[in-house]
């Protein structure tokens, strides 16, 4: 039976995402970003540094260790499923430093676990698709402007709605409200990160009642995170609320070269939204959030942002920037109003028909002399009537069938329109060699 | 710190993994294999539905849950993560059989774990790559004689040493033994199957002693496993043993036929070696094991076989057959001994060196013009003195630095050449576009 939170796919919807995964690969390989994949485990320790994410961990029990009634105590108990690709990231990096050359840029296509309650949108198991460029000591700030860059070149060699990145500065929030008196600033970013659940002025009250806002505190975070531009305009927008602070200067400078980047580099990619905080996440400056057009309750599809310390090793700090894309969360979305397809339920372009079973070693040899060409072919199951190959390669939307004979033919089995073919030089039109992948 | 029995790769291996499941994976494509993922998860039953396997499991418990000293028991105690992947496809065709179209043929390659106790060579977290083709009712024999075709396929298109898939049928020995006058045959298969670790003369005495065989019997099953041929002579050397069985005869059948196909489609790939049966798994026909060149002692890395049986639904049987490359379990052997290894430690093909800061956006449109092309490119991290920009280059193994001005000028590191050269038409030779795979 299905379980809850555990999604798995059909083949043509797995043909879908291997097309995603090849496309998020390959333009993660142009910038340089080189391959990693780490252990599914961390020692339980390892996953609660973070912080706060108790609840999500699923740990691990040998089946021989848990028999009986009491707990077990042997050191397999102490392991867990990884719920991000940060934190086993960040372990990696300090147990391998001395290996690894800086900045290091590396990315990272796996599963993660999170043991919550399912929910709508919310996954047990999930993929993710994380990059990170992280240095020693220092780590410049460009590397910030670069990740919008990268994911907007992700998005837009996929079939699927135009994606907006947001993008915001915890120097900016951080600054502000420091500038307009309120200490508990960690508190206020918590606080109006719940502005689109609980409204305005529900975040209002819980300001006055859990950081001490007076009224015009809490108006003026509220002003601060109804600032929203595609250019460099919200730095006017935030100047004219009268804060000054050198933490909000350094956040504005610092969020106006990501803006400005962005926008030549790759316009109608980017929008500052001072509202994006992150929540619980442990960032230290630039945020990012990403919106699919059409898809915008869903949240975000593709986050990340700047730690100051990813990791450390002694007095080493390593910081790092990096962003994460949701595959799981959005292709769910996607696959759930049918909006991406798959020209065939298989990759094989062509089926090559068997007239009697003592030919069958002939028509492998046909398969193979296809195959060596690059072309996916796979020889019919049984000598059945040839109505009932063709049948086979319909079902499958399998677009060619071969026909061994003297000479040999092929049939386009959608227009009906057949040809004399050699094995050793026919090729089928590019658009038929592979499934095509479509969006709506 | 590692943990005993998950491996991690450094990103130069992971990009040679990458490399060799590329292969796979487009290999499997060109046979028309369709690919599937299942979740990491089933529940408990399903894992120990096959039998014997239990003390290899590892359960899920969820944090909260095991808080205290007590045993928990929500319901995702009864999960635990998939040993193989045959269980979960054949768990998957049992769930979803109504809306494949049969005869199915898929490919999957996932991480898969076992609670085991460590020891060399052998992994608690490890990568297979399955084929596997499934029917309803019957799945005629032919596509057992597909399965070595596929395999030596892809190892003929790794940089690896040569692979020889060593091939049995579970009818002939069973038959045999049945022939013999041995009637507890599944107990006769296992107890021979020890023998490369105890001998012939403990196999003799176990027979004796487990499956009540006289002395002649002993050493007649014996005699059958020293039968190894690369080609049809292995039914003589049967047939002069003097057993007689019409199970037997359905064997040498089966056997030859796979036999035959092989050295037809694939010359020098197949040996049938009579005394390989696959211990404890459950097939009831054809079974494969591969060798490695030079890695024999090291068993195989590359088995499987035929389910008369893979899943069941009321009273239609899914019959199949498959084959699993361990992935992990063959690189780790290449890794052992540095057979196998790569021209550079990242994707980047060109570094543009950065002349100022200020500089900075037009090194970013070089980049993105030669990305566009498909060529992997970075921006050097610094405005260094040039020296310093080379070096940075020189030590991932990064060929080229482009050089912004009037005009732009690539140089090739490695040689000292260095060319005038515009980034919307220069390439870089095939061999340098991606890194390299070599093997020993």
């Amino acid at each position: 039976m299905p379980i809850s939170g555990f999604p798995e796919w059909l083949p043509p919807q797995r043909m879908i995402e291997q097309y995603v995964l090849d496309k998020i690969r390959s333009t993660f390989e142009l910038y340089g970003f080189a391959p990693l994949e780490t252990r599914a485990v961390e020692p339980l320790e390892t996953l609660l540094s973070k912080g706060e994410t108790s609840k999500e961990v699923y740990l691990l029990h040998r089946l021989q260790d848990s028999s009986g009634a009491s707990a077990s105590s042997s050191s397999d108990d102490q392991l867990g499923l990884h719920f991000d690709l940060t934190v086993p990231f960040a372990r990696f990096v300090t147990e391998n430093h001395g290996k690894l050359v800086f900045p290091f840029r590396r990315y990272q296509i796996q599963k993660v676990w999170r043991g919550e309650r399912p929910q709508e949108g919310r996954y047990r198991e999930f993929l993710q698709a994380d990059i990170d460029v992280v240095n020693r000591d220092t780590l410049p700030f460009h590397f910030d402007t670069e990740m919008p860059l990268v994911i907007g070149d992700v998005f837009r060699s996929l079939p699927i709605p135009r994606a907006t990145i947001l993008v915001n500065n915890r120097k900016v929030c951080e600054g502000f409200y420091r500038g307009l008196g309120l200490a508990d600033t960690a508190q206020v970013l918590r606080t109006v990160d719940k502005l689109d659940k609980i409204g305005p002025e529900k975040v209002a009250a819980l300001l006055a009642e859990t950081a001490g806002a007076t009224d015009a505190q809490a108006q003026a975070c509220l002003r601060l995170a109804e600032i929203s531009a595609t250019d460099g305009s919200f730095v006017d927008a935030v100047r004219k609320l009268g804060v000054t602070d050198p933490l909000l200067d350094e956040g504005l400078a610092e969020l106006l070269q990501v803006v400005e980047a962005a926008n030549e580099h790759a316009p109608g990619l980017i929008r500052a939204e001072l509202k994006i905080a992150r929540g619980l996440d442990y960032y230290t400056g630039t945020v990012y959030e990403t919106q699919l057009q059409g898809y915008e309750r869903a949240g975000s599809i593709c986050s990340g942002g700047r730690y100051e310390t990813l990791a450390s090793v002694g007095n080493t700090r390593f910081p790092g920037v990096g962003i994460s894309i949701g595959v799981s969360r959005m292709l769910g979305l996607l696959f759930g109003q049918n909006a991406i397809s798959v020209s065939r339920s298989v990759p094989t372009a062509v089926v090559v028909a068997v007239p009697a079973e003592e030919q069958r070693a002939e028509c492998i040899r046909i398969a193979s002399a296809l195959r060596r060409r690059g072309i996916p072919a796979e020889v019919a199951p049984t000598a059945a009537k040839f109505g009932k190959q063709i049948q086979f390669a319909d079902r499958r939307g399998i677009p060619y069938v071969w026909f061994p004979g003297s000479p040999d033919t092929v049939k386009d089995i959608r227009s009906g329109d057949q040809v004399e073919a050699d094995p050793t030089t026919w090729t089928p039109p590019a658009a038929d060699l592979r499934p095509t992948i479509t969006g709506i």
